[in-house]
């Protein structure tokens, strides 16, 4: 059993996430704590009360966290991706949770669970890193309390939203360069390289639409998003970014990792947000040295069909 | 009665500031939080629960914060004015407190407190702002309890740590950002241009000295701190600047504010760390803008001798 | 007798620095080089023609220079203080030269005179630096033809065009940096500190209009000028920034300087274009370091009222 | 006849540039001009006569450049590539020219061709592009005499000297962003990613030593640098960076391009000296919008094996 706490903005892709938790026997959802990111906070804790109640999961407690990043502030334009409602304008089709989110702050309610769960704790950020920058710094005492963090973000070859850098990068890169470069955790990086290769089909997603309600409500969330990665690969696909790391947190191994060298690029210069990976042989490395101190587990491989299976057993399951 | 915490990494002028709070009555000390700075989170924690000792006041909860800024990591150079154990060397003439920190983090011992107040809490930062950023990024909800920050920091015209730079936003730029700049919260930066004006002199030791063991202690932790300020003002005296934000904090209007668009500089330039503040006249920002959008109210004046009368009888007390 | 070669953006100032160096006897005045900076490169080049035709020397060959900074862009914002035409909607009032620039850019007139000259040659930047830059990164050989720089630019403590920064300075802190940090010039610089200071008010203005035709259109060029620093001190007067400098290059010593470390912030951080110059004391610089490397003579005081008496006789001449 | 100008830090791979340029009846080799880079100035000189010896070109004039970066400082890092004396060890192996660099400054010289050319002129930039930004800075008139630049440097996927910086922009990012985004004149930038491609193994560089005394000593400039290489690619080989830019410069067409916006990276953090272009697709950027505006053509295929045989035919002779 997988306890787990999902770090969430949603989003499309976070849907996917969140519905896999829900659908995963092995997992034990602790709690789902909202940041900004794909849309603004009111919008992404509305989003994650509403999939929840999809999932038939009002049990899971859903705390609000950050509205703005740790120390600038930044300019969303995720609104182009996932429309206003964050749901590519289909929030409307979830059902209402009737519920609010807890009285604590996110990261008092992780904190909480942190200190009083059993075993430690496996979190998954699928958005803005501002939430966890924010309780490793507040709360160090329970770093231990952590058993791995599986993060989605950033990209090794190109980004998505600058020249350079991931959304969830970008959006906070001084939270991102405290939990990725400034702390020790066992770590695992799924960036849009990889997710980028387990993007699925029309007939993909055609699959989970007739398996039954829960798949087809999904799908119909998917619609603009279908077409903004339409018009970026020249194919239609999607891609299901966030699903993939908590498939990996569920199942660890199911990534193959790399080790490289890394750093959050915090200048306000072209490379903002970056993430900047030594992808040179360690000899010439050792030779000239890096200032890269910090070495990351980055997903950088996976058999791609086994991870498309995954999701679609699981979520028409 | 002012509901007070005091976040501190004592530091010989620290010391001053914290015994100025046991010794006031019309104050309330909730707590003392500690944090990196003048010296390892390992030695501030240990002088708070030492100086407290000292006081009387064991009654007061320590809690141990951060041991490090909130993004990149700092050089510490504070040994050399402060010496290794934080207190000139003389921290072995504190009584032993015999105690030990709080089991929580100082982030979640300042959120219950904040919680459980009846009546909104002023917090007076005296060390690096990690602590402070920490609390009202992971606590957002909590800013409404926060009746004031007093803060020591900054420096207006020429830096104590870098040309620019004084010594606690030099520590951590990005805390005192997201303190001084992302917050809106009712701040009063007090800088060492006007904690500079309120140095005290031989006599003024020596009269403080002559009042009692308390007072005779504290002077005792001042000889190099007071050799430091003799080079740096060419006459022999000391600089207690945190005592004075705590004097404005248990006095408010102690000290005169003048309001300035302010912000920190958070590059890696060599202003990093500088408070960059605004003193140009508003019709000249009409003219040409201003990219510095947050007022803050920063002491610039007062009745020094006034000023130091209060200190001096408050701790001789 | 000083070899001169003036450095310039006309602009109100450097309209009478042209013509305090027309009219000091003991000037040799090469040539007039034209940067943009108070205006666009065509304007300052047209201005610096008719200032030289109203000063009768059309014998002085003038080149156009650098028609944007170094490295980076940079939005002028100069018009509001000098007028769309640099000279406060004035330039009119000029006399047409009717003749045109040499046909060589501004860094090969100086390169071919500082080549011929029999003596070092004395140069008065009083525009951003940029042409300066460039012939000192062309031109390394030509280095010990330089007898002196005279700049006028920077600010201690505060500055004019944002919050820290210089004009001057600001509008190209890159070439700045080279000139005053890389370099090892014999360098004189003159901040707005002093020639704030030096500042001439209503009564000094009507002596130099009455003196004659040159001081009379000088001063009709000043009524906007007037007004900005009328709002900017909050009596009626001007500021001469240039004058001062061109005052020193011709009178050597009439300006006392004291030597400070120094750096130009190059960041794209809130001090872009600052003057950082370390004015701590040296027992202090020696206790913490500085990376301020290069000691620079800064003009920081003067016998005001004689620099105000020598420019009015020189121009009233 | 293509007019040609070499500016070069010779270097191992700008050993061969030269002899290719020299061995190419369509060029006409107007000069080559020196700077800092693969070794100190005085040694990529006295280099780059010893070269021009080998090859029998003693009338081709050679002047010394920039021995520092434009604004900032730069450490030096090439010796571990290419040797205390810029070729392996290996200088002594060349004839000793006998005659030195003309008077004139680098940039004199270039100005003074390119003024005097009957024909636009072609450069060939193979070292950090300090010259040709002080060039540009400094002649804004001779923009138009100049046909072409084809430049070696930058790297897309991976740098060479840090984790994402290729050697000759990280020497003098200014210098780079200064030709590569604020020029706008006919350029190529022929990037790592493409001359790694085009690397020559054990069995070339034998042909070449067997083809007479200049491959001969050609090949033996290469051993520590063949030793580099093989380590980078784990199979024995050498690239021949800068002269696969010459063969462009003398054959153009021979590399096809790619359109793609740039930055070049001027912070000082991690990505300092990194060639930021944007991959994207139009659409996406489109949408996204992006802050590179400069669209520059990069070298990003070839028929690598003609390329190979083009730099072997003419070497061989």
């Amino acid at each position: 059993m997988t306890s787990l706490i999902i770090d969430t903005d949603p989003g499309v892709d976070d849907a996917f996430a969140i519905a896999l938790a829900c659908a995963s026997p092995e997992v034990d959802l602790l709690a789902v704590t909202t940041v900004f990111g794909n849309a603004a906070l009111d919008t992404t804790t509305r989003n994650a009360l509403r999939l929840l109640a999809l999932c038939g999961r009002d049990d899971v407690p859903v705390a609000r966290g950050a509205d703005r990043p740790l120390v600038h502030p930044q300019v969303h334009e995720a609104e182009l991706v996932h429309g206003n409602d964050g749901l590519s304008g289909r929030a409307h089709t979830l059902p209402d949770s009737g519920r609010s989110p807890v009285e604590s702050d996110a990261v008092g309610l992780m904190a909480a669970l942190l200190r009083d769960a059993p075993e430690p704790v496996t979190i998954v950020p699928i958005g803005p890193l501002t939430n966890i920058a924010a309780l490793l710094a507040a709360y160090p005492s329970l770093r231990s309390r952590i058993a791995r963090l599986v993060i989605m973000g950033g990209a090794l070859s190109g980004g998505n939203t600058t020249a350079v850098a991931e959304f969830n990068l970008w959006s906070d890169p001084e939270a991102a360069r405290r939990v990725l470069v400034e702390e020790r955790l066992p770590t695992l990086l799924v960036p849009t390289d990889l997710t980028f290769r387990c993007r699925v089909d029309r007939a993909w997603l055609d699959r989970l639409s007739a398996a039954g309600p829960l798949g087809a409500t999904l799908v119909g969330l998917t619609a603009d998003y279908v077409a903004h990665y339409t018009t970026f690969f020249g194919e239609e696909c999607t891609v299901l970014h966030d699903a993939i790391a908590v498939a990996e947190a569920i199942r660890p191994g199911l990534l193959r990792t790399t080790t490289y060298p890394v750093e959050v690029d915090c200048t306000f210069g072209p490379s903002r947000g970056a993430l900047v990976a030594d992808r040179r042989t360690p000899e010439i490395i050792a030779t000239f040295g890096s200032t890269l101190a910090r070495a990351v587990d980055i997903a950088t491989d996976t058999d791609v069909d086994e991870v498309r299976d995954f999701l679609l057993t699981r979520l028409a399951g």
